[in-house]
């Protein structure tokens, strides 16, 4: 495949001047000294919305022309992505319809809400949803953004790593979570430009090693089950960003439910940062493959922080 | 009384120079819109061992004669105060003792003791744990180190505002809790040589009222209970910080359990960062009375983040 060029990423950085925020690094002498490895991590639950799902969204919305946006745009999403397309297009005086499942949890339909966008439940299969958006679509006629199998999209995300390679240079290593593979594909993008000897590795939760299978097979592979507490880390990679991830990313890693919660804890106690269980996935690569890491500079992108506290502390607690 | 000099204070900051992390910054476009104030919170929860006591703890000992500390140091402490000498003793390769009461949390202790010190138990009431520590220093003769009156730890704490002033010029307040006064007067001391026009304000819970009966009475005031789960304010002004509070600070705004667990919630929430209940009062404190603060550009030190996560989650469910 072609990739986008570079010329394409410095763009998409400078439509989301403005819109977004230029999240901090952090670092931990405490995890340094309990991997051996030398770890950033890019705090993207800083992000405006508190994900940087809004660089994907705000850079998608930022693309349109006016004209295609006056009956507003449409996206379906049960988590971050809904939110971030809620504010992004708040932000731009657009009207957003979001498309969720009716089994989602109040909380992140009222943040939605919250944002002023109009929402629309459908089923909870992924079919449901996807019948529903192109209901509206016939309806309404507005542009569809999908979460993550996107280019503007993949080119919005990429700019979290744009900004982590220039805070923090010579990586060798930057471990993002895979689900949709939107963040995945726009990290790699990023470091293939910006940082070509950076390595860019995937962390995946067992429970749903799809972007694991997919990358050995060559082809894209489905989920059995979407059993992981990592929310935003269910769904399955698309045919935009696939051929991106294939051609970038060579290696997963794996990790178990109960490393996700124990990685989340520790950031949570020793870090005072809220991330949510979708972070802490890669945060667990780094612990459960310190081997691999030791003497390395590690960058780790911190996803998201939107967690249902109540939600967390009954896993955390049940779990220990 | 003479307030301590500038001299004085840019002396501390010197000697804590890589004892010590610089503290970052950060803001919440939410906050400022619910409050109307242009708010910057001073993140001391991300300090060494997680909290400003840090500050103190490891001036104070940088000012000893190496031969002062042949028998190592003490002090009394079931709390940050605890762990902040630990630190700084480990870091200077100096023997640390401390008394806890024997009701102290078993997280609290294991933390001292994870950072090496001797740990000797008393009984629970103040008297209790004075008389324990006057029985070591007799047998061994190793300086003692007050939590919070002792003018070297005053003046490491003044380190925190000088950095504050820094990063943000032209405060026209900056909020600090109140529970011992180690930390308000070394506030007072930093903003009066450094920031001029900046009034420092204290908050403090509504149940441990000591710090707000003494700035009005003029006397140090002691409190009838420590009903709070502000577990850092619980305890009173002291002879050393007080002439310097009551100089230079004039205002202490009130709080409730209620807010103070609101606010604390907020902030894990909405800004996506571990804050204990102490710092979330100054946090509480903005929100109740915001139309003081309206259009004012507000310094909030948060001081710390060191919390048993599964009694904070009681407290927020219960309270719900």
């Amino acid at each position: 495949m072609t990739l986008p060029t570079k010329a394409d990423l410095i763009k998409a950085r400078m439509w989301l001047e403005g819109m977004v925020h230029h999240t901090p690094v952090l670092t931990s002498t405490t995890f340094d000294d309990m991997t051996g490895a030398h770890v950033f991590f890019k705090c993207e639950n800083f992000q405006r919305m508190g994900a940087y799902k809004m660089r994907g969204a705000s850079h998608a919305l930022a693309r349109f022309h006016l004209d295609e946006l006056e009956n507003g745009v449409i996206t379906h999403s049960s988590g971050n992505f809904a939110q971030a397309v809620a504010l992004a297009a708040k932000m731009k005086h657009v009207k957003a319809k979001i498309v969720m499942p009716e089994n989602s949890p109040a909380v992140k339909v009222d943040a939605v809400r919250g944002y002023g966008a109009e929402i629309v439940f459908s089923g909870n299969s992924p079919v449901d949803r996807e019948n529903k958006v192109n209901e509206e679509i016939k309806a309404k006629g507005m542009p569809f953004i999908h979460p993550s199998n996107n280019l503007n999209v993949i080119l919005g995300n990429s700019t979290a790593t744009q900004e982590f390679v220039e805070q923090v240079t010579g990586l060798d290593y930057i471990i993002a979570p895979v689900g949709g593979g939107g963040l995945l594909a726009g990290t790699a993008l990023a470091a293939h430009w910006f940082s070509a000897l950076t390595e860019v590795i995937a962390a995946e939760p067992e429970n749903v090693d799809d972007a694991y299978r997919s990358i050995q097979s060559g082809h894209i592979e489905k989920n059995e089950t979407s059993d992981t507490i990592a929310d935003g880390l269910r769904t399955n990679l698309g045919d935009i960003n696939f051929p991106i991830i294939k051609e970038l990313v060579h290696k997963v890693l794996l990790v178990s439910e109960q490393e996700i919660l124990d990685a989340m804890k520790w950031v949570w106690e020793r870090m005072k940062i809220i991330i949510e269980p979708s972070s802490a996935v890669a945060v667990a690569a780094v612990i459960r493959y310190k081997d691999q890491f030791k003497g390395k500079k590690v960058g780790v992108i911190l996803t998201g922080g939107n967690v249902d506290l109540k939600e967390m502390m009954k896993l955390m607690g049940e779990k220990e």
